[in-house]
């Protein structure tokens, strides 16, 4: 793609949807509130803190996963590899209003160590999130949790807390349905480049 | 990887960060405020509503580009092809109260058709802003903004406004300076598979 390829406007109608701010990471919200578990996958979501770590899952408010998002105090985010996109994507195109996904879809999962969230024993890396706020923007509301337990595969972490993209393809959103994951040869680390910074700062 | 891999937990220390929710997309946010034109690269973002389409990225409260965001009313979303990952490395290892970074990584941009927000020449998709709202959580602000203009290059998207990866590798990031793009040989669509939904849905 040329840097000199002309661009264009989009207008969105109302109600219109666009895609291309896809790829993004897709991570399956676990929650459980009066007995009842469900699995949903969400490819709005972002960390927000360091410190404290917070993580925030945004869910469409016409969704039966809001609900008992509202209602609980605590859920999951779970990681998965790319072999398991079908189920991802089943959780997706099925609701727990009307079917239990954990027994359609034959999911085995734990409970978390501090809360009661379900932890799926396919997930590469789970964060166990205590409920911090819940606010709405627009039609989705931002679910914000505070990390108090990640549980992950040995193996799956690099000694400096990152990925091990030799182990492990994510599942990347592409919008309506779509996938892809990483291309482990195009990996590139520039953290021995020099810095710009003129006052010198912690890394 | 196998299902079976043992599983351990991580305890994080007091500050401790962890990366293992990487990889997400990179972006650049866009800003000017009283004539000053900073630019810097976020990985904590996501789109946060449909209807209005509001996109959320998320900014270190002791950043130079989180003074500038709190007093401008706009910001721009630059999306970036992977062969311009050393530039975006450079914008996030550098500071705007230092340098003028147009300047010193001689940066094209435009101006927004509806805000003073820069849009960068090279992206191969902009969203402009219009500011909303600005929450904190935890070390960082989320600043909210509704999408007023889309500007893309053309062939970018593909007629479901989906992104065309024969055309686009974007960056997407690991943590700590690394880098890594998508294969587009693993795409996969799904779309055409049943729904498991009991009652009839809209797609």
């Amino acid at each position: 793609m040329s840097d000199e390829t002309p661009k264009k406007n989009i207008i969105l109608e109302h109600g219109e949807k666009f895609f291309g701010y896809y790829p993004q990471l897709l991570i399956v919200v676990g929650v459980r509130y009066c007995g009842k578990v469900n699995f949903i996958p969400v490819a709005w979501k972002t960390c927000l803190s360091y410190t404290p770590f917070l993580y925030g899952v945004s869910i469409g408010k016409n969704r039966f996963t809001h609900s008992l998002m509202q209602q609980s105090s605590s859920f999951s985010v779970n990681f998965l590899n790319y072999e398991h996109t079908h189920l991802v994507r089943s959780l997706g195109r099925s609701s727990g209003a009307e079917i239990d996904k954990e027994k359609e879809f034959n999911i085995n999962f734990t409970t978390g160590e501090k809360t009661d969230a379900p932890i799926m024993t396919l997930a590469y890396c789970t964060f166990e999130c205590l409920k911090q706020e819940a606010v709405l923007f627009g039609d989705h509301t931002l679910f914000v949790g505070k990390v108090v337990t990640i549980e992950i595969k040995e193996n799956v972490m690099k000694e400096d807390k990152t990925l091990n993209t030799d182990i492990v393809s994510p599942i990347l959103y592409l919008g309506i349905d779509n996938f892809i994951t990483i291309d482990n040869k195009s990996f590139l680390s520039l953290k021995k480049l020099p810095l710009h910074y003129k006052v010198k700062k912690k890394r």
